[in-house]
């Protein structure tokens, strides 16, 4: 699978990583910036990635910021996108068992190295579950066609 | 402040412990449902959150199904809604001093139930930082003005 990878300025170390890691597992990593430690706005690079899941370039794809949340926020914008925020791997399992995410995020100053490559090879081998949560995902895709909201 | 709780089936006993801590905090609790064990759909319930928060009816915002992630997702597909799946305070802390959240989600089958009224308790009691984070926050507000998405 070809995984783009996003992140901000505090997460350039860990991206580096996890791209070398992501190849490591036999994928193809597409590094989405930024590329130097200079200040930047997580958002810009969350629809970013967000535009990369929807337009097809990339199948899924890892979102870093110092938390993970204001990366994870701007990448949920794009009802093409599915992004969860993780911390260990069950929750990288449940997130496509129950969610068929297609992005994770993590936040670079909260999580280990070895436990984010470890999120990631969980999240990349873990197949959709169906069934009942394949309505929820169309929901999830759709808000139109929920049935309490306004 | 006014605090809208909502969840899926799962969630429906730590809504209810997290509706008790709301108000024993001071704050006054709204329980958006279900109120039964019942199966639904957790974007429905998502998306009942995000907009009451996006009306007004709401200052801030709990968000539960059993892993946290999908209705973290739902939530925040309305760019009124900044929404932080979180598992412990220090996440909570982050939520509010660099991204403003206003709903927190958790996930009932992953986090105990004194973990997650510490984490409400430091939600609704931490202030926003302000700053440079008010033009990421921003740009999460109207997707328009990031620079670098399509």
């Amino acid at each position: 699978m070809r995984i783009a990878l996003a992140s901000d300025h505090a997460a350039i170390a860990l991206k580096a990583a996890l791209a070398d890691h992501v190849r490591d597992l036999g994928h193809e990593p597409i590094d989405l910036g930024p590329e130097t430690a200079d200040s930047v706005d997580y958002p810009d690079f969350g629809y970013k990635l967000a535009q990369a899941i929807a337009s097809g370039v990339a199948d899924r794809g890892i979102a870093l910021c110092g938390s993970g949340i204001g990366i994870s926020i701007a990448v949920n914008r794009n009802p093409a996108a599915r992004c969860a925020l993780v911390s260990e791997p069950l929750s990288a399992r449940l997130s496509r068992e129950h969610n068929d995410a297609n992005v994770i995020a993590m936040g670079a100053r909260l999580i280990g190295p070895d436990m984010a490559k470890e999120c990631v090879s969980v999240f990349l081998a873990t197949e959709f579950g169906g069934d009942r949560h394949a309505r929820r995902v169309a929901k999830l895709s759709n808000p139109q066609i929920s049935e309490l909201s306004a």
